[in-house]
């Protein structure tokens, strides 16, 4: 029998969500020979606006699309799911307290968990996009206890992509002679773009650089790219997202080629980060799997960098230590 | 110097022309090697909203981004455009009669038709997307009278696409297995999709088919997708759009491997066209050109359904001659 990887899509009839259906059915993700099955997940107040996707995908006669399914039933998606991108998630309402909308959170990314659980592949690769994308990763593989949480990542390519694409812009640079850009941290504002080991064409970026501009414009520039968005419309990143979330993946699945990439993933106690948090950190893949880059020194800048994103998400881990 | 393709796209802040340039920023229309610059145009009141794609485009960093131009002036927008999507029409909103439509359509695309003659290389392959598509492109090759007429196409592969899927659909086939669909005509209601020459796997899909099933189910069926749309949201295509602005441009530039495909070309008489109306029509492209099918045998129901077609948009040519 044919090989057909299957992959879910939760939040498919949001922005974000439809538009990855089309590239990877495009072949984006998989490449031009690859079928595949969507495996499309709406809230049932959703179930209408899937229906026009579906319609949609449909229409597009993609020689690589095999099979849709279009449910509100998680144990239905997750169904020997290859490749979950859980982008849906509850937004923040006026009036809504961070505290609010993690717990909001947390009740959808459990029982998703559970679902992965009991119905994916065991070798299942998951990202998460939905906000907060770290903790509700840290919420899912805590309730998907039959899977090695190695394969439970959130979404940091988006900030590694603005962190490249700015170096780029300052140095007139092409971004496919940079390397060795880092984001370390959670997807907020407290995330720490490092470029301490960036390269250009091999050479070390700070080379170029004024370390003032880096530490008082650049750090803040890149953290505020989505709100540089939100004053020209009224919502945030929609393309950047769903490029960032196919380069993530993309690169896991075949590898990045010695090249580092900035995904946030359950940490083992590298770098100070306790042990069981999902965090930005410098991976290289390689065959289907990633690797924490190591021995990467610390400075007392980054350092404090470093902690204030540790604290963050220890807090808001605690605050859904009922999830768990 | 290397050589660097350059792509406009109107209406480029819409959700057509946005979700477009990402999937070729991504490499989905010249592959994964060929370095592009965009010429994203729009509407002084659109270059706003241009603002927040142009920065979701550098945050994705792409590596075969070369340059992005962000304009409202038609003539800075098609400088040595290799390719342009005319995607950006006026809609018709409440209250608007069709020929208000036409005439507002018209002058929008007169004014890119002289540019394109003016500043666009002399072998641009230009494609419409906007609605009216057919008469829009009538109207924009009639006002660049320095390029090849051959040059301007309309889109009839969303339609075509269409076509294929439900025919896919019906007979449990797959997308890649079918050849000889055509959609004649116009891209509106009148359009006529035609299996009489369709293939699944070389066999005539006629031979499994109820000729009162394609006359009374089929041809609605596909001429109403976007209708079903509809009934979901409140916009009609945008994805479905997108992948066959990209199939269109894709087959036109590399070729179709000798497949039938439909495009809305220049009619210089075949099937009883008249010469010069832009016309559904099915085509064969190879090495960058391509040639309508020839010895087509025209029946007495498909006279009479490309009738219709011719007269529609000849009413429609008619109520636009101020603008040639």
């Amino acid at each position: 029998m044919e090989n057909i990887i299957k992959i879910v899509i939760t939040g498919s009839a949001g922005k974000i969500g439809s538009s990855i259906a089309f590239r990877i059915a495009a072949g984006e993700l998989y490449g031009s020979e690859q079928k595949i099955d969507l495996h499309l997940l709406e809230t049932s107040k959703g179930m209408e606006a899937l229906k026009g996707i579906v319609i949609e995908l449909e229409d597009s006669a993609f020689p690589l699309l095999n099979k849709i399914v279009a449910t509100d039933v998680n144990d239905i998606a997750f169904t020997d799911a290859d490749i979950a991108l859980l982008i849906g998630s509850t937004p923040r309402t006026k009036g809504m307290e961070r505290g609010d909308l993690l717990e909001e959170n947390a009740a959808i990314f459990r029982e998703q968990g559970k679902s992965i659980n009991k119905c994916a592949k065991k070798s299942v690769k998951v990202v998460v996009v939905g906000n907060p994308a770290n903790t509700n990763a840290f919420i899912t593989y805590n309730n998907a206890k039959g899977i090695n949480p190695k394969q439970f990542t959130a979404l940091m390519r988006l900030d590694h992509n603005r962190a490249v694409s700015q170096l780029a812009l300052k140095t007139n640079s092409r971004i496919e002679d940079i390397n060795g850009v880092i984001v370390w941290g959670n997807y907020s504002s407290t995330q720490y773009p490092d470029l301490r080991f960036a390269t250009i064409k091999d050479q070390l970026a700070y080379s170029v650089l004024d370390n003032n501009w880096v530490k008082h414009t650049y750090i803040k520039k890149v953290a505020n790219r989505g709100a540089e968005i939100l004053e020209t419309r009224p919502y945030s990143a929609v393309h950047g997202a769903v490029s960032a979330t196919l380069d993530h993946m993309r690169d896991w699945i075949f590898g990045s080629n010695g090249r580092w990439r900035t995904m946030a993933v359950i940490s083992n106690g590298e770098y100070g980060v306790p042990a069981g948090l999902i965090f930005g950190m410098p991976v290289v893949c390689h065959n289907g799997d990633y690797q924490i880059v190591d021995n990467i020194i610390i400075d007392s800048f980054s350092k404090n960098k470093i902690e204030e994103s540790i604290q963050e998400l220890q807090s808001e881990s605690f605050r859904v230590s009922n999830y768990l």
